[in-house]
């Protein structure tokens, strides 16, 4: 008898790649350089500003088309003094700052939005199919295909982030993640005050939310988060925890140990919170940017609000050696809904995986181990 | 590095034993004779009739308490000419059979519904707690508990009956159900048209509705299934179509070429239907019920119609050498839902697990692989 | 103050009006006849057999183009002795019926699935957006606009069909369903047993699965929808049980008082059935496909199977008298998953409304009465 | 023809009232008083402090019982230097604070939680039923019920706080929430940046994220909530933009116009933000409790992560002239599982409605202007 085989990496040659902007037809040849108008006060861009998108965006500027720094969606195009070209929030825009003005993206304003960089030939015919939904709990996983991108990614020097909301830790894929993260998969970590006080509830009491790990509710328990907290809070931050001794395994445990970055964002929702966790979301928001603007893929898991606030500050595509190459964004929920809600938000290149998160990371992980093992 | 390695099989003292009724308190000791009434027409109960519910149901007839035979709920109680009690469908009775009358679920009328029989301490005390709710996606799936009902159902002599919905086939879990049929963890399958019909376009054509084992709606796929039945149909049978190698893999010739039963039943949304589905749901329902009676134990993954009927007609115990036990019933659906649809309409003992079916099947498999090939 | 005053009858001439054929274009003008080929048995097709979409189809038959009577997917061309042409089921056609082969849908084998007879200029080209997505409870529900369709089928003399599930009855939405059914604006209702079951249950009762109309279980409930079952197979027929005056109330006294067809389908997960109940799934789909074949409008609310169902055997046009008109289909149900199944099966015409049963029908209705008082 | 006569204005003395404790029976007579130890240092806790649930919990000090003031769950009791006695959350409290410690919860360590302060006869029985889920999309909603809840909240001196998701808005319930703000239903408004900002783009754009109000995307529309985000950011809050004619309608305008509370917390997910919006997490937390403490009734529309904030800060009860009542929560969300997950953070005296935000609000509204209208 056989234990199922799980296929070896999948070659990823089907990976679409750049499609580049040809400049040199009609429409885009003749196009003005973008126009430029100063803000008005700190934090207001100029009407008419351009807003962008998270695709491949050209700027025309004296008679060259270039592509600003950190790109992102909701934001405007700024020229800085030094001539270099950013893609900056509105908030942190000054008085003064030259913005980019014009809501053409066709390029007859000088901006073009490239919406065909990676189009691959769908063939949308209205021909008569069945199962054409995009996102679907009846669609196949393909664990075999996502375990090759993870690996993938490390392999080739990528920077994935993950995304997680708190049914990972509850759901007991906890020691699947502490796992991933060991094995070198996990380029930083993006979460909420939640995520770490489960991880360490867990590695103090073996609960989560009081919740034993057959899923029974415990006597006393609903204090159990709250003491975890404060133990931490009294120790003074969560590596000082770890040194002490307080908190011996898990998620946190293993991105301390590993020197794995991590940012956890404040919401209205959180007890504590716990030392570190940026409770100001415009810091926060600074803080998860740092990493969006350097990753090269991104998986989401269990979550909307993460999901779609990364989402909106995550480009479609990175610079690679070879020019922009697509961001693999993968997005794992219970519910078709969060996924087609953060494609709605715009994040249109989510893969969308419909299944329950400890189950996805127990099978991804089982993948990921069956190659380390095997050598491959 | 090690793979996560399945903890062994759970022992399962866990399961509540049965607490006999105490046929010498007060309110039952003085119990009157049940009463019954000659049925009025075929087809037709008395005026006051009992209803039957899933539980231990004990009927006084000459001063002794009996359990009927063949329990289910939404039934009527028929004691034959032969002085045999039955559990029966209104439909199934004869003018003038012998049918239990009164309302009283409590014995003072003769009829004892056993409400009590597995009843655990509960204890719900108003105490304050978090996480009480019984089905969620939140709450951990315990898999090696699942995997030790199977192998303790199958090596202990166990009749567990599966029913499944299409979406088991669409999703690829079809490799996994077709391994555990080979196993032996089946002891019957109970599904529709459908199932039948993915099961049998994927072994002629690899698609399931035209779709790709990718995901991919494929061209000219809409009429594979069509193309798949109609074969089929030529060929006379399911198993004659195996027989002559049409169908050589797969869920439907892993059941033929074990001996394992299957009950395919039909519904208005059926194409063809393939040979062999009971189109009348009436015959089906009679066809179901064979295996409903001699089920031991029961896996429902990812169907609402065939789960609920299925719980219709199953009680909530069977009877072992000890007297009754409770019959695992295990329900695994993408939504709370459907699991609690289910115990809506009565099957409260059904366990809840909200995930992917691909993914249960899948790491279900692992769990019950692993113990195979360690010799356990 | 005022109460929201649902705005007039909307304008339908949104509807996208017929754009025939181009039989004289290249590939069509020289397209030769269809082949046709005896079916070898009753109930088996030739190998390679045209299976049909729900799209309108041309036929090339002696040098001209006809369209097949009665169009419906997943079913078989079949031409009879009289030289009439029909979609029929497979399972309908007899050995030696002519029936057409070949798969292309181009024409190129004198088949022709006009997959653009209604298309509008939709003009994906990948521009980026916001809420693309086109079945979503972020959506606006246009109440106006569906009642506009509802009071122009009536008072055009459309046939709208109904097809329910049993949600509607559960949920208090009864009374508004027996008020459309009352003033015209039911065709035919398409329904299974647990419809008319819960419907008779709160008739004779006031409960539906011995839930009061506040939503609480009733001592003893369990029994009451046996308890109504009965009496109706005691009196014999639904109709016989209205005239005795056994039912007063709701959907099925409206829709015998009112002389509206019903069919109600049998399913394995029926208690009873209820005389009348087609308990023969392929008799329950002959039944229910004699009201698709006339249909002009279809409305399905919280029903999966029957949806699904009928969507099988609903044309996604009518032939109305200026040609093929769009077959308005709309579908209610509380998740974005039934409807997008259903189009995952073909019906890719249906709108989806993501909303709750009771209120859909409650706000529904609340339109088409404000209409009739105020006489427009 | 009659228009459903929504029935009259709800009897509420359905509403539990308090069952005090009885302080003279054995456990609690005999009662220690509570145990207080400073805390360690500014915003840590002593190990073994007390924490607070929302049910009422009264401490002894000084051999009488009292409850504290301003009640939430996750947090401490704290004696101040006056002698009073607080909830207040870990992070507020400061070194020397006078804080509770005990782990118990039955007033043997001097600290009670009434749990049974509102406590039904339930009678939970065993006894089999159908439909025994607390929460599904399969029970009736009692609009009537609902709307006498608000009628009451207002005319009686309530204060009914609003905690709203931005389907709200989407949604075109947009109306709706505007009318009831402006019929004096609403005490408070909680909410996140987007809320107001789809808001505010309606009221200058005409869409919501750039959707028309037929649900259509536009062209150019991904940038037109930056645009009003913009416009208001320049105008320097809402209130201004309102004076300036900029805002003309919706859901701010009437808070503001009104006099209506709102407090807008702010996410990592928000674009802008708009000027007023609390982006410290900590800061929105202490704004929103302002309106927790006085609240005496609270409806929560389509908001998992706000919903589930304010339910933790919520509590169970309020006091009212009588001495402790019950809070009315209501949880309006598409699915039961945002409901139940409210419940399983601890809200569990949540009534849940399952249906769509937009329908809700229009069929409340329609009850509301309709006992309005009638002079009821």
């Amino acid at each position: 008898m056989q234990l199922p085989n799980p296929s070896r990496p999948r070659d990823l040659s089907f990976v679409p790649t750049f499609n580049p902007p040809n400049f040199a037809k009609p429409g885009l040849a003749s196009a003005p350089d973008a126009r430029f108008v100063p803000a008005p006060a700190d934090g207001v861009l100029p009407e008419g500003f351009f807003s962008t998108t998270n695709l491949p965006t050209y700027v025309r500027i004296g008679g060259s088309w270039r592509l600003p720094k950190e790109p992102r969606m909701d934001s405007a195009l700024v020229l800085d003094q030094a001539g270099e070209l950013w893609v900056r929030e509105g908030r942190r825009v000054k008085e003064g700052d030259r913005v980019a003005v014009g809501e053409a993206e066709d390029g007859t304003q000088g901006i073009f939005v490239h919406a065909g960089a990676f189009m691959e030939e769908v063939g949308s015919d209205g021909e008569f199919k069945f199962m054409v939904s995009e996102v679907s709990r009846e669609k196949p996983i393909d664990y075999a295909l996502m375990a090759s991108i993870l690996v993938n990614e490390r392999d080739g020097g990528g920077y994935p982030i993950w995304v997680a909301g708190p049914a990972l830790v509850h759901s007991r894929a906890r020691a699947d993640m502490t796992g991933l993260v060991t094995q070198g998969f996990v380029g930083a970590l993006l979460a909420g005050n939640a995520v770490a006080v489960h991880d360490i509830e867990a590695a103090i009491f073996g609960t989560t939310l009081g919740m034993s790990n057959t899923g029974q509710p415990t006597e006393g328990g609903h204090g159990l988060h709250m003491r975890a907290i404060n133990r931490v809070r009294a120790a003074g931050s969560i590596e000082r925890a770890i040194e002490t001794g307080l908190i011996k395994s898990g998620i946190m445990h293993a991105l301390v140990s590993q020197h794995v970055p991590y940012v956890l964002a404040g919401s209205i929702r959180d007890d504590g919170p716990l030392p570190g966790v940026y409770s100001d979301t415009l810091a926060a928001q600074d803080a998860m940017r740092e990493h969006t603007v350097k990753a090269t893929g991104a998986i989401f898991v269990a979550t909307a609000l993460h999901a779609i606030a990364v989402g909106n500050m995550l480009p479609a595509f990175y610079l690679g050696d070879q020019g922009p190459a697509p961001l693999m964004t993968i997005c794992v929920d219970q519910t078709e809904f969060v996924v087609n809600k953060l494609k709605d938000r715009g994040t249109h290149q989510a893969y969308g995986v419909v299944t329950n998160a400890q189950d996805f990371m127990h099978v991804l992980r089982f993948y990921t181990e069956r190659w380390e093992q095997s050598g491959t």
